[in-house]
């Protein structure tokens, strides 16, 4: 022992540096804003206003019943599970992957905090796409990288993303791209090319492509987006992260998958094991239940969020203070700004208090994007047009 | 971009250095030897045999049918969990914690993983007590440190650590000290002045402790085994890691928790989100009624630890090939060794075919305690004991 005595003021100053600096001002402290205000409609989260159908937590009760309390032997996941994720994915996008291909983690956030954790350590950097949900910022900093931001163009009211753009962000020490498809918040929507495109690069500069299709399924056209997993080789540096929490309406079941190469399964499931050492087994009931029987809940969320960003397009395509973009193809919000606003942050607060809208400020996306707002539209759309209504009225 | 053209093998050869070499070797994987074996008593894992009590199972059914599956907005765990578990922890430790000293975890590992990520990175070390748990220093690893094992000595039947040996260990690249107790596998049990000690050394030179206390309430005699928080300082740097699976039957729930400085609550509600954003509100219901209903559980599992030790104490006592050091005070474990042999791995494997029992081999554990195996007894006495009889005979 060399090192000299050390009287900290607190134990926060022996923290890993670049942890200390986490922000934790983002859109879960939101909802703070609304204290005290009645009558709010809350459109600021990720989250629709529907609990799980009765049919999936009535399989996670049986489980319970029959006694499904011990640990799960696999745990990348329960071996029926990864069953019926295999048809669903050949079923959904034509593409065989198995078991060797999945993992099953406890929660799509999780299944992001692996895969980073997996290619990205000090030193290293990792390139996204922005306007981006903060999550994938913050994340690329707790695997101790840094994180470059890309932002999309907007060009005629659509979102176009400038791959050289993209790829001039990289350098030697550029681990990984992350992609988000249909994006939070603006809903931008990759293509075969663009995946092609992505991939292309990857192979020539070793560079892993991480996309998140965590939305794949709230498309307003077809059963889902076009997946990256449908251009890749099962050896590209690709890994796909998914989750039940948009489709299935079960945001509080903290339960994902990630899809990797099969190469990686030993260091994803040695990660697994020390990292949370497996997802309950009754959660995996009710995911299971979900992708058997889930498909009308699926079309039903997906009509939902349709009618929602119809109503909010029908209300504030009304006001010539609003600017919209395109109306989206898909995702769960609509990503827009306040004609002549700078920065929507103190709009959203005036609209808390003034119209009882709770609305996400884009800066939390991405600096360059400080004048736009999220609305998330997964709710009745007579709901969402009210709230458009208070925001035109109040504006 | 300047990096030359790459041609990999395989994905894997683009995964951070350090983490394909985890060993996936490992008490999951040991089941793998009972295949095909009829009648298996399987003693290797670190679970007992009951499922869930079922007031446990009820209270996470009633949130399910409550609708409870929206995310929890407090991602540091539900407030009503918080207040219980500050009262269950005054009560058992004469400690007032409180909320900002308290984050709940999607497992026990969870919290573990969260602890070593705040305070190790690449080019760091951490220093563990051993014969350990194995997933502590693979989660080391995960987090880029180098894991340095340090054994207890086996003095006249008793488990000693010698603190300068362990503080030895320590250099001006050490984070974390690591301390499990009552251990796994060994049973091993820090007094008040051991805790005094570590810190003094910690407060002496700014290094952590880790405090896994997961077998707390697994002591044959008083309610608990002593706990660092009994010893520190609010800012002092210590982190301890709790859960629900062992003293509640609930290793399949995946829910824990870490104790820390109150600085930090900020890191950690951070690392909560960017990690895994909370854990089910369902699962964290059935935690609640666990620590408010759940004494008598603890009381039974207790007794039925107890008993089995006494078993096994009992049977392998009269065999001259078996040598047990003191009966352990608490834990879930036997650790004993079979005279002569100096590597148990191939005894393990002729008892699961010659006796149809599963004992986790000591190399597991750390590379010095190869000799050793590790039974657990957290099952009917009965059983263990026939168990006993079998190893015996086929010695």
């Amino acid at each position: 022992m060399k090192r000299s005595l050390l009287s900290p003021d607190s134990a926060l100053s022996r923290v890993r540096g670049n942890l200390t600096d986490l922000e934790t001002e983002n859109i879960a402290s939101l909802a703070a804003r609304a204290h005290g205000v009645p009558d709010m409609i809350p459109l600021w989260y990720g989250e629709g206003d529907i609990v799980t159908p009765a049919f999936i937590r009535d399989a996670a009760k049986a489980a319970l019943d029959d006694g499904e309390t011990f640990y799960v032997p696999q745990m990348e996941g329960r071996p029926d599970l990864h069953a019926a994720l295999t048809t669903y994915q050949a079923d959904l996008h034509g593409i065989e992957l198995g078991p060797e291909r999945t993992t099953i983690t406890p929660s799509g956030m999780q299944a992001v905090h692996i895969a980073l954790t997996m290619v990205l350590q000090a030193g290293d950097n990792a390139v996204y796409v922005e306007p981006q949900w903060p999550n994938i910022r913050h994340a690329i900093c707790v695997a101790g990288a840094e994180p470059r931001g890309v932002p999309l163009d907007l060009v005629e009211g659509k979102w176009v993303l400038d791959t050289d753009k993209l790829f001039d962000a990289c350098d030697a020490r550029t681990r990984a791209i992350i992609l988000s498809s249909p994006s939070n918040p603006n809903a931008f929507m990759a293509d075969a090319q663009l995946y092609r495109d992505l991939l292309e690069f990857s192979r020539r500069h070793g560079i892993w492509i991480i996309s998140d299709e965590v939305y794949a399924r709230l498309v307003h056209e077809g059963r889902a987006a076009p997946s990256m997993l449908q251009q890749a080789d099962p050896e590209d540096l690709v890994m796909c992260i998914n989750g039940f929490s948009k489709a299935w309406a079960m945001t509080g079941w903290r339960i994902g998958w990630l899809n990797h190469p099969a190469s990686v399964a030993p260091t994803v499931r040695a990660m697994t094991q020390y990292l949370n050492s497996g997802t309950a087994s009754f959660i995996q009931a009710g995911a299971l239940a979900a992708l058997v029987q889930g498909e009308p809940t699926v079309e039903m969320i997906r009509t939902r969020v349709r009618d929602g960003v119809d109503a909010v397009y029908e209300v504030l395509g009304r006001s010539n203070r609003v600017v919209l973009p395109e109306k989206p193809q898909g995702g769960m919000y609509v990503f827009f700004r306040f004609d002549g606003e700078e920065d929507a942050d103190p709009v959203c607060r005036r609209l808390v208090t003034d119209a009882g809208v709770g609305l996400a400020p884009g800066a939390l996306f991405g600096e360059s994007f400080r004048p736009y707002v999220r609305l998330c539209v997964a709710r009745p759309a007579e709901q969402i047009a009210a709230a458009c209504e208070r925001i035109v009225a109040a504006l």
